[in-house]
C-alpha cells in the first residue's frame, strides 16, 4: 500500500472511543454460529451450548512482553489472540469466542491500531472463533492488550493439569526452545540496527525460530488429532514458560514427579545452530526459554500405540511416584528441575 | 492493622508471578455452584447453563479512569468489578463469574495488590459471583486493571439496546448526576491538599456524592426487581456515560427519538447543593457527567402500572417517531441532545 505511504496518519483523539471500536471492528463478521450478539451492545450474547465453557485471559504489555522496535503491530495482535487460544487449546477444548482490550498512549496512530487488529482477525479466521466484545480506552503510555478467550469442551474430553499418574508418559508437540532462540536473533539484530542503520540483515539462516517468536501458532491442530486418535490425555498444560516450568506445574498438580530425557527433547535443526553461534546450551533454552506454546501432556502407557511414529508427537519422558522431577542428561547424568521458566517479575 | 505498620512491605519480585496470583486468590472461594474448575490451570471451567452466555470486559488506567492520589486499591478493586457487573445488568442479565488482570508496576508493592484484590473480593461477594482466572503482569509505568464479567439470562429475557419503539416510556433508575460532583468535589480537595497538606477536608456534606464516585454499584437488585414486577424492558442500557449518550445510544440502535423532561430528572439534593457550590447547571452534569451506572430502559405503555409509584424508577421521557432526541426545559424550551458523554481520547 505503497499510494498511502503520504495519507495523513489519524490520531486517536481525531475519532473519539465509539468511532474508533466501529472502525476496529468492522471488518469483523459473526459467523460461527455460537454468537448470538457480538460487538455494539453493553455484552455480547452466545449461544447456549450442551458443553462446558472454558476461559481464560492474558495480558501483554510494552516493553514486557513485547519490544516495539521488532514487532510489527500485526503480528503482536495475532500473537496476543494465539496465545490465549493455547489455553484454551491446553484444555483439550475448541476455542469459541475472545474479546479484546486495548489501552493505547495518544503517541499511537489509529492505522497502527488498524494493522493490530488487522492481526487479530487473521488469527480469528485462522482458528474460527468470534470477536464479541472488548475495549478500546487511551493509557499514559504504552501499549496494553488484554484477552480474554472462551472455549468449549464435554465434560469427559477436558483435561486439566492435575490427572497424570505414576508411569504414565509425558508427550509434547512440536518442537522446542525455536521462539527463545528467534528472540535472541531479533535482539541482537535490533542492537545492531541501533549502532548501525544501515545495518542490513540476513533473517534467512533463522526464518523458522524468528516465525516461531513473532508469530506463534496454538496447537489446535493437536486437539484435533489427538481426537482423531481417540486419545483423551491424563493431564496437560502449554508450553507458554520453558518446558521445565511446565513439567513441574504437571508434577505438583497432579501429585507426581517426571523423568524427562536430553535425547528425546525435540528441536529443530536451526535451533540447534543458533545455539551454537550463541554459545547457549540450546538444553537450557529449552528448559527456561518459553513461548513455544506447543502442548505438554500425559498419556496412559496403552495409549503408545496411537501415537507412535506421528511427527508431530515427542515421547520426552515419563511420571513416576517420585515427588521430585528430572533431566536425564545424554551422557546419563540425572539433574533435578528446577522452576527455570521466565518470570516477568524478576526482570 | 496499625500494628503492621512497620511490617517490611514485599515487592512483586520479591514473589514471582505464580505465587504472587496465588497469593492474591487464596481467599476466593469457588461456591456459587456455577464453576467446575477456577483460578490455577490453564483455563478455568464453567458449568455448563441452558441460559444463554452474557459477556462484557472493560478496562481501566491509572492517570485516565482513576487517580491514584484520591482512589484507594480497595475501592478501585470493587469499582473495577462493579462497572463490568453493570453492563451485565444492563442485558437484564446475572452475573455469575469474572476474569481479572492486572499490569502493575514495580512501584506497587504486594500489600497494595492485597488491597485491590480485597476489594474484588467484597464485590465478588456482593453480587455472588466466582473469580475464575485473570493475568498478573508487570507493566511499565502505573496500574492497568482489565476484567472481564460473565452472567446468564433466559432468551426472552435478554433486553438489548434496539428494541425501543416509537410511544414507549423512558425510565431510569436511582438519581444522576451524584458521582460527577463526587469527582468535582474529590478533585478540589486534592489541589487542597498538594497546596497544604495540613488541609483537613470536611467530606461530610458530601458523603453520598463521594461514595457513588467511590464505589459505585452496579443495579443488580433492579434487575431482580424489574423481575419480581413481571416487566421485561424493551430496551436498556447502563448510564456509564452522561445521560445525553446513553439516550442517544437507544435512540440510534432501536431506530427511534426520544424526548426527555428536565423536570423529572432524579436529581440527589447533594447534587443540587454541590452544583450550585461549583456554579455548574446540574442538568449540564447529568447529561454529560458519566459514571453513574444507573440502568436506563424503555417499556411498554402497558407496563406503567407494575412500576408507578416505586421509589427506585423514574420516568424521565419518551420514546419518538422522530431521529432526533430532545430535551424539554422547566421552562418549556426544547433542545437537540447532542453526545456529551465523556470520550476518553478527548481529554
Amino acid at each position: 500500500m505503497l499510494e498511502e505511504k503520504n495519507r495523513e496518519l489519524k490520531q486517536l483523539s481525531d475519532l473519539g472511543e465509539f468511532a474508533l471500536i466501529e472502525r476496529l471492528t468492522a471488518d469483523f463478521t459473526i459467523d460461527t454460529g455460537k454468537t448470538v450478539l457480538g460487538v455494539g451492545d453493553d455484552a455480547a450474547v452466545l449461544t447456549p451450548s450442551q458443553s462446558e465453557t472454558i476461559i481464560t485471559t492474558d495480558m501483554l504489555c510494552e516493553g514486557v512482553h513485547f519490544n516495539p522496535n521488532y514487532t510489527s503491530l500485526r503480528h503482536l495482535g495475532y500473537k496476543a489472540v494465539a496465545v490465549n487460544v493455547s489455553d484454551i487449546c491446553a484444555m483439550n477444548a475448541i476455542p469459541s469466542h475472545i474479546l479484546v482490550s486495548i489501552a493505547a498512549s495518544a503517541r499511537f496512530t489509529v492505522e497502527a491500531l488498524d494493522e493490530l487488529y488487522a492481526g487479530i482477525k487473521i488469527a480469528c479466521d485462522s482458528y474460527k472463533i468470534d470477536l464479541v466484545g472488548g475495549d478500546t480506552v487511551s493509557s499514559r503510555s504504552g501499549l496494553v492488550i488484554s484477552v480474554t478467550a472462551l472455549g468449549h469442551a464435554q465434560a469427559h474430553g477436558i483435561v486439566k493439569r492435575s490427572g497424570a499418574a505414576d508411569k504414565e508418559l509425558l508427550v509434547v508437540s512440536g518442537d522446542l526452545g525455536s521462539a527463545y532462540f528467534g528472540l535472541q536473533v531479533l535482539e541482537r539484530e535490533n542492537i545492531s540496527l541501533q549502532s548501525n542503520p544501515q545495518h542490513q540483515p540476513d533473517l534467512e539462516p533463522y526464518d523458522y525460530i524468528i516465525q516461531r517468536q513473532m508469530k506463534p501458532e496454538a496447537r489446535l491442530d493437536i486437539v484435533h488429532l489427538l481426537n482423531a486418535l481417540d486419545v483423551v490425555p491424563t493431564a496437560m498444560i502449554d508450553v507458554s514458560d520453558g518446558l521445565a516450568s511446565e513439567v513441574l506445574h504437571l508434577a505438583k498438580n497432579s501429585g507426581v514427579g517426571f523423568v524427562i530425557y536430553e535425547e528425546k527433547l525435540p528441536m529443530d535443526h536451526q535451533v540447534i545452530d543458533t545455539a551454537e553461534e550463541f554459545g547457549i546450551n540450546p538444553v537450557t533454552a529449552v528448559l527456561s526459554g518459553g513461548e513455544d506454546y506447543e502442548l505438554l501432556f500425559t498419556i496412559k502407557q496403552e495409549d503408545f500405540e496411537k501415537i507412535k511414529g506421528n511427527p508431530h508427537l515427542t515421547v520426552i519422558g515419563h511420571a513416576s511416584s517420585d515427588t521430585s522431577s528430572y533431566l536425564v542428561t545424554k551422557d546419563n547424568q540425572t539433574i533435578e528441575l528446577t522452576a527455570m521458566g521466565w518470570d516477568n517479575f524478576d526482570e
